[in-house]
């Protein structure tokens, strides 16, 4: 799973019917200082995140398609958690 | 998921049964400037997407397989949406 | 999936049961101009492609196990197409 | 599987409810020298694994959630063992 | 799949259960001239093979669980089979 910033919202009309209502979110993985690293991707919402939150995300088709519930939801990415606080040693 | 623009078809006539019938498309990945990056991939078309549109794209197979439907189709991407609108915060 | 070019066989006898008898291809992959960018990854044929022809693989292993149509089948990779045409627009 | 270094702990109250009670680690890592090579990624423990640990990890959904006997759990990454040696030739 | 070299063993006391009793190898990939590329990985190992053995290796969960015939086994990598002769074209 890797850490990451919601920075914006995804609209698409023509899409899969598993994915009516529901909320794309584009997220940029963060590096262990916060900092932004790599790519935006696109993730389902699982937790009711918004704009702004730093969140947990899984990268992984199975595991996205069970964080929402919805076996015939054809994901590869989702958000899972909103993170409070990263405890590094 | 990824945020792609179609960029062409391929033609494979020897191919898996399962696959018959269906559009495989050439997707470029974009990044957050809608400038591409990385590599091109084949993706099956799930919404029928064309030539020119902006998409989103699974690049996980079990999520590829769910969204044609299909079981049997041994495809590791797909197309799942046209992208009206990116809103970046 | 990609497009990549079948560039030799690998020869394992001591091997899973379930891979006797199949043949595990060496593919380099394309990018769109047809030349080869990254390593090549081994195959297992589900088409019957041959040294030189191009191809269309998937990459994962879920999808790779259902085109040889052999659950019981330990890969993660799989020549999946014969690519007769790429149509870039 | 990777071996990493244990260099943290993540809290995150909004979360899925199949990750309540379950510590989500923050792993770096590590290469053949023992040295941290790319980034820091997230991982449920399996094993009781604590800070400073040198671990073995999963990095793909259905193994990871196989690791904590839960397959309703959406994890993409778990810690599975402890690394006692690593013996090199 | 990928063609690499056994490079050593991992010994861990603390782990899964299901690991009991299974070797798990430390395997270095090879690129197309059998030079090492990128970094070791860890792979349980499916076919008994040994260091300094040329291996063919999936990196995916499922068809690594399945490669050792246990669906309870978390793993992402697994040595299944022992490369005899590539041959290039």
């Amino acid at each position: 799973m890797i850490i990451a910033r919601v920075v914006g919202n995804i609209v698409a009309t023509q899409k899969q019917e598993a994915h009516e209502g529901k909320k794309i979110l584009l997220i940029q993985p963060l590096d262990l200082d916060g900092q932004p690293w790599g790519d935006a991707v696109a993730a389902l919402d699982a937790v009711d995140a918004g704009v702004g939150d730093r969140v947990l995300a899984v990268q992984e088709g199975f595991s996205a398609m069970t964080s929402v519930g919805h076996v015939e939801s054809p994901i590869d990415a989702a958000v899972v958690g909103v993170v409070d606080l990263v405890e590094l040693v």
